[in-house]
C-alpha cells in the first residue's frame, strides 16, 4: 500500500555510450526523475522541500543491470517509497520499456533528511503522512 | 594480494549539482576511469579488449556515500579487482580526497565478459592473469 | 515555411550545477532532444537514419543564455530547420519556460551527413524533402 | 600576450556516444575545466571568486568541431582569455591530442562576472589583472 509513481521519458542520444547503449549512470538520473514525480504527486514537490530548508541527499544508490536500454527507447520508471524510519527514506525502482512487463533494471536509493545545516533530521510528520 | 590502482582526477563544475556538492551519479564515471587505469596498468587496456570484439558492460553497480565531494577537490579513486569467476569480474572503489585517510564513498561493480554478439564468455586465461 | 517541431521537458535535479541554475552544457543535450523530435515528426526517425548507414554529427554548435532555467522548470524546445545545402543541415534552437514567449536560451548547430565509413555525402532527396 | 594555460584530461568512456566519439557537449565541460585551470594559475581560483560571493555565469558558448576526439584519448585543452570589458570575460579554447598540433576543436566562452544578486558587476582591478 505503499505510495508509488510511474515517469516516462525517451533514451536521449546524449545518454548512449560506445557500446550502442544507454550508459549505466544514466539510470541514476532516471531514478531521480521519478522520486521527483513522486514527490509532486504527493503534493509537496521536491523544489518546495528544498525551498523549506531541508535537503534529502543520497547516501546509498545501488542498480541491477538486466537488459539494456536504447537510443530513443520509450522508457517508464516506476518508483516506490520501500521504508521511512527517522531521518531515512528508502526508494525502489523498476525501469521497463514501455508496454514491456519485464523491467530492464531494478534499484534502490537510501537517503537522509538533513536540515540546512546539514544536521540529519526525523522526517516530519506532514512529509512521512505524504510519503506512506 | 589482488590487482589495484589509484586514479586522481579533480571535481569539474559540471560535476556539482544544486546541492553544492558533486552529483551522486557522477561516481560512476569515476569508478570506470579507475577501471580503465586498472586496466591500463595490466598492460593491456579496455579499448584494445574492446578492439579484439569483446565488452565489459555493468550488470551492477553500487556506492555508498559517506562525506560529500565538493567542486575542484582532489580525489583519488583506489580501484581493486574483487573477484572473477566464470564470465563475471567485480571490481571495488574507494574515493578519497588526496591526502585524507578515511574515504568520501564506497562502491562496486560487476561485469560480464561478453562477445561481439552479446553472448557470456569465460575470462581467457590471459585477461584473468592480468587482473589477479 | 520551414519544418518545425516543439518538445517538453524538465529540468533534472541532475542537470543543475552548484550556482542552483541548469548547468550551461545541457542544453546541447536539449537541442539533440529537439532535433530527435523533429525527426520523428517528419516519419523518418534518426534512428532509423543510422540505421540504415547514415549518422549527422555535430560539426558546429552554439548557445546564448538569456535567463536562467532551474530544476523542476517545465521547458519548451522549439527546433526549426535553418539551412540544408550539399551535405549540410542546420537546425536553430529557443528553450523557453512553458507558457512564457520570451526564451530563455537560443542556439543553432551545424551538422554534416555522413556514410559509414565518415565520408560527407550530399543529403539524399528524401530526407531534404521530409527537412523542408 | 594574454594569459593563457593547459589543461590535460582522458575522454572518459562515459563521455562516449554510440557513433563511437566523444559526444560534443562534453566539450563544454572540458573548456570549463580549463577555465578552472587558468585561474588556479592566476592565483585566485574559482572555488574562491564563488567564496567572495561572486559568479561568472557563461552567458554565450560555442564550438566547432574538427575531428572527432575518442574514448581514452589523452586531451590538451589550451584556454586563453580573449577579451576582458566591463563586466565581461571570454575566454577561447583549443582541444587537441596530446602531441599533435592541429586542433580537434576549437571554442569561446563569454561570462558576466555578477554578485550574489545576480547583478553584473564591473571586473575588480585585481582580477582584471590577474587575467592580463
Amino acid at each position: 500500500m505503499s505510495r508509488r509513481s510511474t515517469s516516462r521519458l525517451r533514451v536521449r542520444y546524449a545518454e548512449t555510450d560506445q557500446m550502442g547503449l544507454a550508459w549505466h549512470g544514466n539510470y541514476l538520473a532516471w531514478f531521480e526523475v521519478g522520486r521527483t514525480d513522486l514527490l509532486r504527486q504527493t503534493g509537496l514537490t521536491y523544489r518546495e522541500i528544498e525551498r523549506q530548508g531541508f535537503k534529502l541527499p543520497v547516501i546509498a544508490a545501488e542498480a541491477r543491470y538486466l537488459r539494456p536500454a536504447r537510443y530513443d527507447d520509450e522508457l517508464e520508471i516506476e518508483t516506490e517509497v520501500l521504508s521511512l524510519e527517522g531521518a531515512r527514506v528508502r526508494f525502489s525502482y523498476q525501469v521497463r520499456r514501455a508496454g514491456e512487463a519485464p523491467p530492464l533494471a531494478t534499484g534502490a536509493t537510501e537517503h537522509a533528511l538533513v536540515d540546512g545545516a546539514g544536521r540529519p533530521r526525523r522526517l516530519p510528520a506532514d512529509l512521512r503522512q505524504r510519503l506512506s
